[in-house]
């Protein structure tokens, strides 16, 4: 729906310069008039700036009506509680590395997984990730030949746009990243199974196969199946499946994920698979439960070793969850009150992205059913210069490039819009604020083109081919 | 006081051996009078093993008893609690790395340190301790030239008898470990200083300078001051000041502990010192807060690292804390609490091994005044076989050697006693097993000495010279 003459002016530039010009007897659009729309779009930019806003739809946080839905949690353990667990072991104690039995069960029956197949750590599923490759990189994994950091070199294989931690435990760890293209139903598996069967220096791939960080897209049952049987050559090679957003349905509909664990276990090849979650964005980021899920061998090697770092993680917060939730009926149930709070900010800013760039083409973005974010990409090198824009008129927004390794967008188009923790009243006008820039943005690149200027080009950045 | 026939014999037999023949009109102890006395000893210990008992003197742990006392601290947090830190973070939601400043308050006040020196951790100091040599074997400290693990060889130094969990940790990345015997007033600092000075592959030492594990011991203010002023060859040299029962006090009497980062500061040399503690043993061992405290230039450099790692820690079990303890003060009254509860534990078993063995001098043994054990040592040649004598009957000990690197006591003589989780009725009879298994073995070594056997040589196992 157009919203002005400024829009309708948009329009036939844009119609102009991909040189079909609209009907009607407007005059074609010179470097001077796409400057006049610009000075349109920046006095309402202005306009806004005066209003020193301060907006932050960078963050992947829920909100606070979000957090009191995990209130009484806070109540189910007091001083008047019996404080042990199922199998008799004081969760005030030392002890129990991997987890009170009555945790294992919880998050493995949230991933479909045997209670013997988890270890719950702490409150942080990211820490686990991390510590996981920090073992292998000293130790290496079940079956490594040597440690990993004994070796020349060694890589990871990074589906693209995705989450700018995964890429930093990499970077941190010197771990050379390399890109696969994102498709529709997941990673490009003909490159994934090729690069991991030519090139054993590629020891893993970092996968949120469930309402991808940021895409929102769910792998599918074909992709699932080929990541299952995957045939590396490196022998230590692990799948990263860092299921994040395993019960985070945003609607009623319920997106299945097949069970990347029991079909590799079908192949014999269960020992490729740690798989991550966590209740971060289920009862309290700050105070969560985070979970690994992994073969026999895997288990096994990771307790022997976790035995030198700790006597156990918090058991007092396992047992305080495990009586709050109960079982996965209580986490899905829970789950559809965190979904109530957030679809409505999730519909606000895809109705406002539809209507102030639905009409343009300039942009295209995901309308996802579950996770976080909604990612948009804009005309290619408009993102860095969108933020900026943003920025200025007190709107934070994730930094462009986030979502790629080294946080180098090789089309400078891809944005991160994380709409949770806002309330309705600020995404309003942050939605409405990040379309105006990325009008301006695109005009800018409108004129640098018309007037044919060279954009400045990206840093050398090599998808895999 | 002695207590029978048996323990008569047992000191003329003591007496013999040593060339010192008690007075009176006793025939000399041949190898058939020890054999007799063995049967004697033998007697009483089949009768205690038909009781089928099962015992536990191994494990530092606080007692169900001891427990109870932070029950009240599971009330502090509600569903109507106000959930934000004093600088109002929501406790709830992501970040604060390194804790609510609540938090880095309470615990550097405990150690004499102030807040923005501190970062707060888990639940567990022990993985603080793995996580920071974890860090440093792959990126190095502040300082490093390298990351330890591209180094040929790094060594560190461990003042022994010492403490099975930081040995483990030096075994665990392949560190060598170089013994340094312990005096009275700590570790012997003229072989430190030397050693430091001469080798830079020694990066660190343990310390725990205050209840010492396993000897009870507190470091003087001249050994804080020596360690103080080190002046290791190597640039990124650390003291790992594991401060576990920095306010763990047995008794009324006030133990003081030279703050060893401020004498360091004064040399301008407090980047050689982390310091690391817990409240494992105030709050909960399951569930407490873990923190450790660093110079300016080390806490930037950690934090570094640990925004790779992870968010944040738990911060809604930091502000549960602070809540209940409020401050210094509120901890030490707390663990005047936990003093009245296990001092009469440590005082039963002082007593039982004073009147069963004090007579004869076949054993030597600790009176701490605050810690969680008493560290007690054989005759050269006999811890193994009383451990083994003590399992046999019921009564788990820490096993002999534990105590030293690689699990090798060189003498096999040192054991540790861990008084406080058993009740006093569990402790009396396990502490009777236990003196008795130490003069069957004390005999039986004599018999194999009058006998002109040569005792099984210990594995070569150097202490440094």
């Amino acid at each position: 729906m157009m919203q002005n003459t400024k829009d309708i002016a948009m329009l036939l530039a844009i119609n102009h310069m991909a040189g079909s010009p609209s009907e009607g007897a407007v005059s074609p659009m010179t470097t001077e008039g796409l400057s006049a729309l610009k000075d349109c779009y920046m006095k309402e930019y202005e306009s806004y700036k005066c209003k020193n806003l301060k907006l932050d739809m960078s963050r992947g946080k829920p909100g606070p009506d979000q957090l009191v839905l995990s209130a009484p949690m806070l109540d189910v353990l007091s001083s008047q509680s019996d404080l042990a667990a199922s199998d008799g072991t004081d969760c005030r104690n030392y002890g129990c590395l991997d987890g009170i039995p009555d945790a294992k069960q919880l998050m493995g029956s949230l991933l479909g997984l045997p209670a013997e197949n988890m270890i719950v750590g702490g409150n942080s599923s990211l820490n686990m990730m991390y510590d996981t490759i920090a073992r292998a990189m000293l130790h290496g994994v079940y079956g490594s030949p040597k440690p990993w950091c004994r070796l020349e070199k060694i890589k990871f294989l990074c589906p693209v746009p995705g989450y700018d931690r995964h890429f930093a435990i990499c970077q941190h760890f010197g771990i050379e990243m390399v890109c696969v293209p994102m498709n529709e139903d997941g990673p490009d598996m003909d490159l994934v199974e090729r690069l991991v069967r030519e090139d054993d220096s590629i020891k893993g791939i970092w996968c949120v196969p469930k309402f991808s960080n940021p895409s929102g897209l769910t792998y599918s049952d074909e992709v699932v199946r080929r990541f299952a049987n995957l045939s590396p050559k490196a022998p230590d090679f692990r799948i990263f499946w860092d299921d994040a957003y395993f019960v985070h349905e945003l609607t009623e509909e319920k997106v299945p994920l097949l069970n990347l664990f029991l079909e590799a276990k079908k192949n014999g090849k269960e020992d490729m698979v740690f798989v991550f979650c966590s209740t971060s964005k289920i009862s309290y980021p700050g105070s969560g439960l985070a979970a690994m899920g992994a073969s026999f061998h895997n288990i096994q090697n990771i307790k022997m070793q976790m035995t030198v770092q700790t006597i156990g993680n918090d058991k007092m917060n396992q047992l305080r969850h495990v009586r709050f939730f109960r079982d996965k009926e209580g986490v899905l149930a829970h789950m559809k009150k965190h979904a109530q709070l957030i679809r409505p900010k999730f519909q606000l800013v895809e109705q406002i992205l539809e209507r102030e760039l639905g009409f343009c083409g300039i942009a295209d973005w995901s309308n996802p059913k579950g996770g976080y974010f909604i990612s948009l990409n804009t005309q290619p090198g408009c993102a860095k210069r969108v933020i900026s824009l943003c920025r200025e008129a007190g709107v934070a927004m994730t930094p462009a490039g986030a979502t790629y390794p080294y946080g180098m967008d090789p089309s400078d188009s891809n944005i991160r819009i994380a709409p949770t923790y806002p309330t309705l009243e600020e995404l309003k006008p942050a939605a409405e604020i990040f379309c105006l820039c990325i009008k301006i943005a695109t005009i800018e690149k409108m004129i640098a083109q018309a007037s044919g200027q060279k954009t400045a080009p990206q840093k050398a950045y090599a998808i895999a081919q």
